[in-house]
Formats: structure tokens, sequence, C-alpha cells
């Protein structure tokens, strides 16, 4: 792959003035109009030690406005450490109309990191998939992703790290790493190849740039760029003329009565004594704030994710757990409507960079569920967005378990009496009735519709890594109790 | 202060349990009304080692709905070495509506860190001030600081670490340097009394609490929020009750001949030819690359403000700096109108938050002056805001400043003949057409409003730590270079 390219191409002074006046302009224009559609870029520069990735970038902003694009500098912190290897990422995926360009990327995983010998063998062969995956999830959003590796041969790279050596303030920026890659260049070159390979995909495609010599790169990069983005924007106009669909038609519930439920045989009868659930909440929220402590020392993230009804007891039970935790370890996370930052991402992005710090507990009080729930039913977002979401939303949370994060995600369910005798009672009690809205209600009237929903969503979300906990909630103390039992036996059986 | 203090209060359990259950039912209530209205509130503990702040923080959250508060913590990381002090204090301020529970504060700096030695001279004496005008820079946007000093004796402290240090899972909470703050406690508690005397202001108090018993502190802490929050509400009503002020009549413009004037001198005549440009641009700019390599590895931030007439040639000044920075090492900061989030807290904290890392360079492509510009013009804040704003700023950058910051800013002038040639260049320019919104000719059309208000902000605000540049910007060619040459000139002298 890398070793039958020619990466001594050069253009003569003439045609690369041409080429790159022309292409500075394009670049100009386009970056309006993709702001202008509100299309998200994301730039990145991998390649060989010295190929000349800083100098590329510099070289390739030129004719932007600055205003509109950010570089973001991808070496590893020791912040980065307590959390999952994709959430630093996460963070850097542009907003709608945005250009982020990276030095460096995800890819350090598959290259740098595996050359130095610092990826275990387990996440060497989930990687690929995993990046493979990520990237498909923001081009299906309609990302545009641009991936260059900058080439040289053996013989140019030891040439540049002795000229860097050479000159005094440049010598630091030759490592041992990097002299370790020239030693063993074909090793290294079989590592990206490898790399390569299995993350060239149709919708995040790789380009080899042959970066001997410098103006034929830029030209290369930049004519590169204006094709892909020309590409984006002619993409951009076909969706535009697409019919537009109905929310009752996109959300497609049927009550096929063959259809996979998880709810069907819940026996909502369960209930518990006030004695009995004083004597087990003592008891459970004892064990609880014991082992956070654990939690804590063995740098153990959680992640609670609660779901239900409207009224379904979401906040009880939330309140029984933290009544447990020290507060400096935990947090709860209210998911509203997405604001107008949220709305400018990936609908996964507000929850991925909401994700705990290792040690630590986020709970959070309704969840990325809202796509397939209330986003399907009401129209907030397309047939094929709410359809892909759970395959999205597995694996983002395969990614977290990956990491060694507890994900346990509750289902807090009542009928559809019981939901009303509750409304009722919350609009007839004065410290209650900011509990209780018109959205409430109207929500209630679609009750079998979201029915089948939450049946589609048990039922296709529902992992080993990640599964949902369905709770019997008629009777609130049973409830609690259950949510409660659920966290302490895993969080027991985690720090065995 | 401290020592006459009968710290061993304590509450027999009928009282204490009735004082809790009224306290527990306000505070509920209390957090629903002020979200509603939308008052800020910072909820903060200090207090001796083993005072028991985890444990009053645990009981005071306890009637409070999760959704609507978060507790920090507020130890040092590697991070927060890279940025000014308060840096991490502005990013925890909370948004309207919101609780947010400190553990430790900003404090920290007069009170444990100097107890350890670990404050230059220098800071101790400036950072009272500081502290004390960040917390009036709140609450004068009324956001409600509650402060607590949870205070313990001599003895009840050394009672506490021993028992601590009998129990295996908790005997790693003791350190070093607590046993030093026991052995001189009393050296200790003056530090503590100076920090508090010279903080304990009439819009943020101190409040002691004897916190030997807990059940007394607890009941004391919850009480004296359940004041404070009933005191801010109040307030917020007597807000809501005042008459409404006009646009203009809140902008207090009047053309008086005799005010001060930084602009009426300005020699927009000067000019370059373009050969001049020519040359000079290339040296500065390989200057100016040079510098920022040594401004990285001397890890000394860059903050580059730039303001100016619509048209004033901001965009091209801006960029013939940053083709001369590696650009991972800058980034461009574009003011819009302020997005919700940013809406929901002091006007400050979207620039507070965008500050470099040390060793970087950020440049804000408009700025902060807003406030005194068109936001003072149109009405969009009010006569005391757009008043008290100049300190504000000052403070602010001199915040800056003592942290080793560069800061600078640039006023690009032209004259009002100059900006409707460009108007008309950019309106018969297809590809510059982008540049010039209708919103544009309408400021033009208050031209002699903003020179009033621009030159009591020049004046207000140039200070030798954060000095404004004027910049005649009639010839596009003399702009760029004063401003390259200013930036170069600058950080030579710094980096000497």
């Amino acid at each position: 792959m890398l070793e039958k390219i020619d990466l001594k191409k050069d253009l003569d002074k003439e045609n690369y003035k041409a080429i790159m006046e022309e292409a500075d302009a394009k670049l100009g224009r386009l970056q309006r109009a993709c702001r202008e559609k509100g299309i998200p870029i994301i730039i990145l520069f991998d390649g060989y030690g010295a190929a000349g990735r800083g100098t590329a970038i510099s070289r390739f902003i030129e004719p932007l406005d600055p205003r509109g694009f950010t570089v973001y500098s991808t070496a590893e912190t020791e912040e980065d450490k307590y959390y999952p290897f994709m959430y630093k990422f996460w963070k850097m995926t542009p907003a709608k109309g945005r250009i982020n360009v990276l030095d460096g990327s995800w890819y350090r995983i598959l290259l740098e990191d595996k050359f130095a010998g610092k990826v275990s063998e387990k996440l060497q062969q989930s990687a690929p998939d995993e990046i493979v995956e990520f990237e498909r999830v923001l081009t299906d959003d309609h990302v545009l992703i641009i991936k260059f590796f900058l080439a040289i041969s053996r013989k140019e790279q030891k040439k540049r790290f002795k000229k860097l050596e050479g000159n005094k303030t440049t010598a630091w920026r030759v490592s041992k790493e990097d002299w370790k890659q020239n030693e063993k260049f074909d090793e290294y070159t079989n590592i990206i190849e490898e790399a390569l390979r299995k993350t060239d995909t149709e919708n995040a495609p790789w380009n080899i740039i042959e970066a001997e010599d410098k103006e034929f790169a830029a030209a290369k990069i930049a004519t590169t760029v204006v094709d892909r983005m020309e590409e984006a924007l002619a993409d951009y106009e076909r969706r535009q003329a697409l019919p537009k669909v109905s929310a009752e038609e996109s959300a497609c519930i049927k009550n096929d009565p063959l259809r996979a439920s998880a709810l069907a045989g819940v026996d909502l009868n369960k209930s518990l004594t006030r004695e009995e659930y004083k004597v087990r909440l003592k008891e459970l929220q004892k064990e609880l704030a014991k082992l956070h402590g654990e939690l804590y020392m063995r740098r153990i993230p959680v992640i609670l994710a609660f779901e239900g009804w409207d009224a379904g007891g979401k906040g009880g039970a939330i309140k029984r757990l933290t009544q447990a935790l020290d507060p400096r370890g935990y947090e709860v996370h209210p998911t509203a409507s997405p604001n107008d930052i949220e709305k400018a991402h990936n609908h996964l992005w507000r929850f991925w960079t909401s994700i705990p710090k290792a040690g630590h507990v986020e709970i959070f009080d309704r969840t990325w569920y809202g796509r397939v729930m209330v986003e399907r039913l009401e129209g907030f977002c397309s047939e094929d967005e709410w359809r892909r979401a759970y395959k999205e939303m597995n694996s983002m949370e395969k990614n977290w378990a990956d990491y060694g994060a507890v994900v346990l995600k509750f289902w807090m369910q009542i009928d559809k009496d019981e939901q009303e005798r509750r409304f009722t009672e919350r609009q007839n009690t004065p410290d209650k009735q900011w509990k209780i809205t018109d959205e409430d209600w109207r929500n209630r009237a679609k009750w079998d519709q979201y029915e089948v929903a939450v049946d589609e969503m048990l039922v296709k979300t529902s992992t080993t890594y990640a599964p949902w906990i369905i709770v019997e909630a008629n009777d609130k103390l049973y409830a609690r109790i259950k949510v409660l039992e659920t966290v302490v036996e895993t969080l027991k059986e985690r720090l065995k």
C-alpha cells in the first residue's frame, strides 16, 4: 500500500502556484457555504514522524477564515486516563458549520501507541471496529470526515530528524520513540498499513499524501479538501430536495400483536410494607455508601440511567440512591430538550461529554434513549435516525463498559391507572403541582404508541454489558428497594 | 473572632428534629422558587481539617431535588497550573436557577495553601482583594453567595484525626499537612481569622458554624440557607417592581465637547506603500513565528483582543498574525451574540472560560467590551450593568496579567467616509457580499453615539497591564503592520 507509492513526487513552481491559487479561492468560498448550510467538518492529519504535519496544517488553513475553524493538538494528557479513549475525541467533534482540524487523531491508538507497545491485546482487537463505528455515527449524521496520512521514506525521515537535532531550538522535538520509528521503519509501516486497511471506509476514506515535497503535499491536501467539500454540499442539496415525511409516518408505530415484548409479563402487584421498606432501605444505603468509597479507590466509573413513564418514580428512586452517596463523588444529570449547542452536535455528544471520571458516579435522569421514544414519536428525528440509534447507543455503552464502567439502565414501569392516580394527586397537592404539566397529559394520550416504542427499545438495547432493569413501580417502596438492590448487587459483584 | 465562640453548642433531639423538618420542607420549595426565577446560588464549605464538611454537605442537600444542584470538589489538579487561579472557579459559577455546592473554594489560597507556604508574598497581598472583587462581580449580577466556615477546637480535631487513623478504610484521609495544622493550631487560626476578616463583605458575608456537634451544625447551615434564599427571592421581587427604563435613557449618551477623547488626535493619513508592506510583513512574521515557539517553551499565555468599527480591518489584521503562528498553539475566538448557556451566566463567564492555557495564544475577534458598546447602546443591559463593567473588565484583565499573561487590545480606527467606501465595495464584490449585513448599516447610522461610547471605553480601560492600542486603519497595509509590530515588540520585551 505505502511502499508502491512514489513519495518523492513534486510539482514545478508554475503549476504549484496555479493549483494553490485556485484551491485557496475555492476553499474560502466553500468554508462560507458549509458554514451557511451547517455542515460540520473534521480534517485529521496523521503520518510518520517528521512527515510535516505542522507545516501542512499551517499551509492548509491559510485561506480559511480563522473564526470558522479550530486546530486541536491531540497529545495524551493526564486527565485522558480517567476516561474511555474516545471521550477526548467526542469532545472535539465540530458543531454544525465549523471545521475542526486535528493534529494527530484517534488513530494514535492504532499507530504510535501500538508501535510503542502501549495498547493491550484486547484493545488492539476492538479498536479498529470502534473507530469505524465512531466515524460511521458521525458521517451518518452528515459530518464530513477527511483523513490524511502523510508519508515519507525511511531515508527522508532520517535526514529530517538529523536536521532537527542539528538546530538548538528544534532538537527537543526528536524523541527516542522517533528514532525507534526510524530504526524499525518496516515494522512501523506494517502497523500503519494494517490500520489504514481496516479503517478505509467508503464514508471516511484515507488519503495518503506523498509528503517528501512540501508543495506537492500542500497541493494534494488542498484539492482533496475542495473535492470533498463540494461533494458534501451537493449531498446537502440532494437531501433538501427529498420529500418531507410526516411525524406519524416516520414513527412507524404498528401495534403488531406478535411483536416481542419485554413489558407484557411484568407483575405490577409486587409491593413492600412500610416496615420492610424502612429496614431494607437502611441496610442497602449503608452498604452502598461503603461500596461508593471502594469504587473511588479503585477508579471504577458508574453510569446509572433512568427512564420510565411520567410519574413512574424516577426522582424518588434517584434520591434514595444519592442519599447514600458522598456528594463529591456523584452527579445527577437532568436531561431536558437539547440546548442550542447540543442541537449543533450529534445527538450522543451531550451524553458522551457528560460521562463520569473514573471513580465517580453519573446518574442520568432521562437519557440518550429519548431519541427512540419522544423524538421518534414526535417526529423530532427522521426514521433513519431513530432506526440506527439502537446500534449507535449499544456501541456507545459497549465503549464505556470496555473501559471498565458499570452501566445500568432502569425502566420505571407503572400502569395507566396508576399514572392517572399520580397525576391527579400531583394536581391536588400544592407542593407537587410543579411536577405536572400539560405536556404530561399530552404524552399520556399517546400511551399505546409509547408502549410499542418502549418495548422495541428494551428488546433491542438490553445487553450483557448494559442491561435494562425493568422496575415494577406501581408500589413506590418496592421500586426504590429494587433499584437500590440492583445497584448494590452489581457493584458488589464488580468489586469482588 | 473564632476563639470566643462556643464550638460545643448543641441541640436536644426534639428541637433538632423540629428545626430540620421545617427547614427541609422550606428548602425544597425555595429551590423550586429560585429555579423558576433564575436565581443562581453558590454555597461554599470551608473549615478546619476534619470539621465535617463532607457530612455537612450530605445532610444539607438531602431535601433538594438532585437535578437542580451540583457538588464540586475543588482540589487542585495538574491542569489548574496552566491557568490563573480564578479560572477554575469561574468555570464553577452556576447558571441561572442552579445551585452549585463547593467543597472547599477559592479561599484555599488564603487558608490551606497559605498555611502550607505555597503562596508567594505578592499573591498573598493581592488575593483578598481579587476574591472580594470576584464575589462582588457575581453578587452585583444577583448570584447568591453563601459562605460557611466550619470550626472545631484543637482538641476535637485531634480526637477526630485519631479516630480516622484508627480505621483502616479512613486512615488515608489524614495527611501530614493535617497533623501540621493540629500542631500549629493557633498559627493556622490566625491565618483563618485574617482571611475571614478581609473577605467578610455585606454582599457575601461569612457564616461561622460551630461544628463539634453535627446536628447543631446541620441545623444552623440549613436555616442560614433558608434565610438567605428568602432574602434573594424578596430582592428579586423588588427588582421586578422597578420601573422600566428605555434603551436611550439607560445608554446615557451625551456628546459633551469637554469629554476626554482618545480618538480625537488620531492621524488616519498614515500609510505604507505595497513594497514597504511586503518587506515588513515578511520580517515581522518571521520574528513572530520564532517568538511563538519561545512563548510555548516558557509557558506564557497571550491574549490579543480586537475591537473596531465594522469593516475596520480586524479580520485582515488577525489573519496576518495567524499566518505566522503554529496552528497548534493559537485559537481565534469569534464573539457573536451569547448563546443560551452563555446568557445564563455572568457576561464575563464566556471570556473567562475561553482564556488560553499557559504557552498558548487566544485571539478574540470582538470581545467582552461589547457590554459597553453595543449592549449599552441597544439597551441589552441596564445602566448599572454597563457602568460597573469598566471596573469589572479592568479587574479581569489584571487577574490575567498578574498570572503572567500578555494582554493587548487593539482598536481598529477608520473614519466614516472610509467605512462607507468599504461597505459599498463589499456590496459590489460577489466574494465579499457575505461580509455586509443590514445590521452593519444600522450600526453605521449610530456612528456618533458609538463614538462617545468608544471614547469612554478607551479612556477608562486602557491600563499598563492591558493597554488599548489605537490602530490607524484607513490604510489597511499600515494597520496590519502596526498590529504585527506591536505584538512582536511586546513579546520581545516580555521574553527578554
